[in-house]
């Protein structure tokens, strides 16, 4: 049986795979456009590289282990046509996103960025604002193995949660459970209000310019789900007419965000560049994830870990 | 019966202690030298404006309430000597300063001041060595209210928590506890060193050079206790020499820190003005204890929360 990766690992990571699956032969390549593919039953990616052109040629493929969490770059109708299964790494980002999340809700609270700017000028000054994150309520928008994590840790920190799905049916970590439908009722109440949603036709351009105008004007939004949840243009009219107090946006309608975006001066705006997943474990996590569903394909158990539903593109 | 307080409060707070404390008459000054204090049986003070001078004219003086943690600037041996009681906010801080320490943590764990800087530059820059929090192994010296409270937050975060106290005895909140002799075995596992230990005899100078030297190379020292527990020429020496990789410091040597000092500059340091406490709810917070206490004392109950002990200083 032959396995693809489309990205490389450490030589000791390969050499505890073929220690585990010896009977497995594992190939790497960054150019899939290049290389023979019919042979091959297993591709591993990172999701960018899967066309149509390459499921054509991959005659033999069975099973896409993608390495990361978001699948909207893929051909999912061809994929699932195919009959080729589809598994994700969803969870890997929970750890470093939750703390991404965390840390800007914190940083800003305690006012790090303005001691910053005085420490520069060497400036003893005491006048910061800060508050205390204690008894605040947030809201979460697509609270799942992200949301929830990010929902556990602000509980930790005395934080009312509520958590906002298609179901409303009740998820871990949150005080209360909302339907989409009943989220506009809830947002006045929000000082943080934070997305986590993937892209799904439902969710894009889901908050149009009433959601804003719900929310306190004090709030901080934090989107850090997928950029087009929210239009560039709906996001900076609330910025600049102060119906929001800040957002801090990790995803954007357009990536990279183009130099002359607005967003990238307005002072009540912090841009993290689609950074916040990021992670010096990430290639270990994804291979723990990867060596538990190999061991289930090679006993014929095909129910792995993190399958993908490809017609709903979670 | 009369209490003096040095510090104004809200009307409306001074309306609940009326309501509440009917036969009790409250004053205010910020100027307790020029006032005079033979009449009164309680004072509420910050802590910095009690004098040998000022207790000698207190003659009916019985009980100083302190709304701050630290009463090092107190002339503790007259007040015992004359028989006054005293207690303080203990744990006030607790809360501001545990989420101060968190926010520091994980916005440099998170890269948060490098993306800032790209930000400024308008620079979509993927480019920033982000780490995660979970799995580290947090060393807090002297784990009282705050420290308790600290070592809670770290917990959830997923960290290894390791108190150190005079006793070796074991604390909330801590995966271990051990006694300061040990202090120095245990600094190589550290990837957070924290104090929040008070200025004491003891802790004056404690943590020489050799400490920092068995601290790991990319370990972050925080200082968010007092500052005279380190000399300012043995954290440079420590920053320069890059023995530590980090340190975020609210309190030091001496404050407010001078303008000539090299500690502004240094990359590896982060100054936070003794600002960890501040919190746009405290004396709200400071008058909880009062009350409570206040009750306490007008029943003839002196075994009052948070007393202090005159002799250790705490």
């Amino acid at each position: 049986m032959k396995v693809l990766f489309t990205f490389n690992i450490k030589e000791e990571q390969l050499k505890r795979l073929e220690t585990e699956f010896a009977d497995v032969e594992f190939s790497f390549t960054k150019k899939i456009e290049e290389v023979p593919l019919d042979n091959y039953e297993v591709i591993v990616t990172y999701g960018e590289d899967i066309s149509t052109a390459v499921l054509d040629r991959a005659s033999s493929l069975k099973w896409i282990m993608v390495a990361s969490a978001g699948v909207e770059k893929m051909p999912l109708d061809e994929i699932a046509e195919k009959g080729i299964i589809m598994s994700n790494v969803r969870g890997i980002h929970k750890t470093p996103m939750a703390e991404s999340v965390l840390a800007h809700i914190l940083s800003l609270g305690r006012a790090l960025p303005t001691m910053r700017e005085h420490q520069l000028k060497k400036e003893w000054n005491k006048k910061a604002r800060q508050t205390e994150l204690r008894g605040a309520t947030a809201i979460i928008l697509g609270p799942g193995a992200i949301g929830s994590e990010i929902g556990r840790l602000l509980q930790a920190f005395g934080v009312h949660t509520i958590g906002c799905n298609s179901s409303g049916d009740r998820v871990p970590n949150m005080d209360e459970t909302i339907p989409f439908e009943k989220l506009k009722d809830v947002l006045p109440k929000g000082d943080i209000v934070i997305s986590v949603l993937p892209s799904t036709p439902k969710t894009k351009g889901m908050l149009d310019g009433s959601y804003f105008e719900a929310m306190k004007d004090s709030a901080l939004f934090m989107n850090f789900g997928r950029g087009d949840l929210v239009k560039e243009s709906t996001l900076l009219h609330a910025l600049k007419h102060d119906e929001i107090g800040h957002a801090v946006l990790d995803v954007f309608e357009k990536e990279p965000l183009p130099a002359e975006s607005e967003l990238w001066e307005l002072g009540n705006v912090t841009i993290s560049p689609h950074v916040s997943s990021h992670s010096g474990k990430y290639v270990e996590r994804a291979l723990e994830f990867f060596t538990v569903n190999l061991s289930k394909w090679r006993e014929g158990d095909r129910e792995l870990v993190n399958l993908i539903d490809l017609e709903q593109g979670y």
